[in-house]
């Protein structure tokens, strides 16, 4: 195993995360708060780490899927553990593992918090939050394979670790163009959506905030009612924007290069705003009695079904009150998500196009025994592989799912609260349903149910097997196994 | 398409129905009960369509899996549907729905029941809905095979579209020959319950009924209190029976032949037997404090277990009254089910060897990309298209489910109730939890849920694509069309 190339990208990441935490510091210098010190403070510490780790260049840049895995999963994991240090150090979240959960939550782009009270919060701890998501909705990997050189080969397996999505599109030949460009789509679409979140009459802050959050498809809101208080204009701004980050950013790059027509025949893109339209109108026939307007009952159906199947998880309504059907719908398309190259999670849609085709192929095999077809999306053949390891998935997370719950469960809460809590962590949407609601927040698990939903959350914003695979003896065996000869085969 | 030979195996399990009414018809003369003549009246009207359906045989006996599949699902819907008019017509079911629900309930072994009063029934009603169980537990056409000769190449294709489980196993080169032992092992060990539960002082009525109800899985009680007030003898007789009538039959075939070795290596056995232990642990440990003496704990933890990892559906307490650990255990151990080739429903135990080691297999090539193993079960490898069709059916399972629980959820009862109450019919294990828990009924829920739960019991027994398949608009186009020759392809 390569391990000097995971050594090199952990401390790269810890040194990117230093520059990173300059922004909330940043942020208490204007509003003269004291936590921005420990911004600070954490920067130091970052930089130092990441200097220790990243002193010595790898003999050797060529790694296998397995170190890719590896690598990130460490990042994401240093990451977290540093990123947790200034909420806690300045004392506005007293427990580490309440901090440690919270930022974790804001790298996954979960948004799922512990805080009854997140105006308490100062403006940098605020930031931070939201900054999180950001940072962890394109991911920092993708982010670093932008600006570092490393061997063209190897690298896709850092992209394949990070990236949502049953497999990695390459938009260019080159990988390191490719992310570039993502970063720009993303930096873009990011900043259309501050202005016109300012043209509505947000204040700064709050525009930067709910940006960073949207693009992320993270969902931390920073007053207590999340987005209920803004106006209507600023919710339908949001909600689109949600949708939009749901989409694969493929299609943005079609549309980029005025390819209109192949960026609306994506079938993956169809069949999400197809999903959204339908449950939005599900839910709206359902809730209309519980609102006066039918603007307003359009807009709060419209607003939860984008925030939910792009796993964002901002909210206007306190959904959990509302009847059965609204509820099942949204835990249904909970475990949708948003479409693959897009920063949402959950299953992801092309996942379940083609867990659906396959389902029609079987059902076809009892008629048609002979004749074998291959699945197809947008036209072309998907390769077995593909499909075997989308299957893999579907089951890995079922499984990972039901012990979760089960977990979660030895604390006795009801099980749609265990459920939904689950569920909203998995698929880094947010807030559940019962004592997981939108009007509720995660404080209240035991330290146990905490530390299995911290896993939940990074396991489904790696796509499960970068974090499961730390799990295998086989990995740990040959790491710290004292042959330097890496033996991964790619 | 062979649709003569579709017709007339329907018309031959209808004959075979009209046999198996006079049962029922005898038990009313026994008790003096006039319902008993409507199970004459039944009978007849059964002959009569029976040999209207067979009255020609069909010119050839040649049909494929499409045929098999469309034979079996009619088979059982003809079978229900006449099973159910005694019920109706004897006044002691008022709607037909509620008594179609009833009897699918027996024939599919789920033992879902819509009565509040079990024991306002009369004795013939009662011995029909338990000797239902039995009927439905191996397979009315498994029994079709047994005793009448059908060309042996078509005839697996019954037996693959009955018999649950991911592959069908002859245990003699001839079918026939399978079919007749397996139902010898089934006569022979529901006469051992028989025997074993007079010998605690149960009454004749009450131990036939029982061990029917044991031996098909099924779970109809003949008390409101299902088997909470026989003894502890009865009770642990029961549960031990219904742990074997989950085993899969080849196991007790080769013990028959004093293979012990062998059918303890049996991988799904091991593993069935693990998970019972394991999940008898766990509930064990979590409800000493809700009963006074360790030895009723255990009892009622260990007959719980059995009785929902079977399928079977018996209850000797109100586990939806136990702390939320027990509840969340047995939920999960729904999904799991039985073995393949045993009497019981669920996913099945070795589906989910094949799941997990898939999952495994998919780790693996996270580290060692270029080793391609296959899966092994019993030291042999499963073929691929097993293993593609073990996928097929989980996700085939999970999405019925997730648009069952929908559909249900339309009357607005709570999620635990609704997912509970699909999980229950779906597995056809019977009581769920919330309002479908083991002390309430299924009769509160919409004639549109009954329907859906009557569909998800078939679908479940059948194992889903028997079923499914009358849904693709080939099939009713190839019936409906003119053309007399088959197309079908084996």
């Amino acid at each position: 195993m390569n391990r000097a190339v995971i050594r090199y990208i952990s401390g790269v990441v810890l040194s990117i995360e230093a520059i990173l935490l300059l922004f909330p510091a940043l942020t208490g210098l204007i509003y003269h708060e004291k936590a921005g010190w420990f911004y600070l403070i954490t920067a130091v510490l970052c930089i130092a780490c990441g200097f220790l780790l990243a002193r010595r260049k790898p003999g050797s840049f060529v790694f296998y899927l397995k170190e890719g895995c590896i690598a990130t999963a460490f990042s994401w994991i240093f990451m977290s553990i540093f990123g947790a240090l200034p909420l806690w150090l300045s004392g506005e979240i007293p427990c580490y593992t309440d901090a440690l959960f919270e930022i974790v939550s804001g790298f996954t782009t979960t948004g799922a918090s512990i805080l009854s009270d997140v105006e308490a919060l100062s403006y940098c701890n605020l930031f931070w939050r939201s900054f999180t998501h950001w940072i962890g909705g394109m991911g920092v990997l993708v982010f670093l394979l932008a600006i570092i050189p490393l061997s063209g080969a190897s690298s896709i397996n850092l992209m394949r670790a990070e990236s949502p999505g049953p497999s990695v599109g390459k938009l260019v030949p080159k990988l390191r163009y490719t992310a570039r460009i993502l970063y720009l789509i993303y930096l873009c679409m990011t900043i259309i959506q501050l202005v016109l979140l300012l043209a509505g009459g947000m204040s700064f802050f709050d525009a930067i905030c709910t940006s960073f959050a949207t693009a992320g498809t993270g969902g931390f809101g920073i007053k207590n009612d999340s987005l209920g208080s803004y106006s209507p204009y600023i919710q339908w701004v949001t909600a689109i924007f949600m949708l939009l980050f749901g989409i694969n950013f493929n299609a943005f790059y079609l549309i980029l290069f005025h390819k209109w027509k192949q960026a609306f025949k994506m079938e993956e893109v169809r069949a999400y705003i197809l999903v959204i339209m339908a449950s939005t109108g599900i839910i709206f026939l359902n809730i209309l009695n519980v609102f006066y307007k039918t603007g307003d009952a359009l807009r709060h159906s419209f607003f939860q079904v984008t925030s939910i199947i792009s796993s964002t998880g901002f909210s206007t309504a306190d959904f959990d009150q509302w009847p059965q059907v609204s509820r099942a719908t949204l835990v249904l398309i909970m475990f949708i998500g948003a479409c693959a190259g897009s920063t949402g999670g959950g299953i992801k849609v092309s996942r379940i196009i083609i867990l659906v085709k396959a389902v029609f192929k079987e059902l076809s095999s009892y008629i048609h025994p002979k004749i074998i077809k291959k699945i197809k999306i947008d036209g072309k053949p998907v390769e077995h592989e593909i499909v075997r390891s989308v299957n893999a998935y579907f089951i890995t997370f079922i499984i990972v799912f039901s012990i979760s719950v089960f977990i979660v469960t030895l604390e006795d809460k009801d099980l749609v609260t265990n459920f939904t809590a689950v569920v909203a962590t998995l698929n880094n949407i947010g807030p559940g349903l019962g004592l997981a609601g939108p009007a509720q927040n995660f404080g209240h698990f035991s330290m146990l149910s905490k530390y299995i939903l911290i896993f939940d959350m990074l396991a489904g914003r790696l796509e499960l097997f970068p974090v499961l695979i730390l799990f295998h003896p086989v990995v740990w065996k040959d790491f710290f196994s004292h042959k330097k000869k890496h033996k991964g085969r790619a």
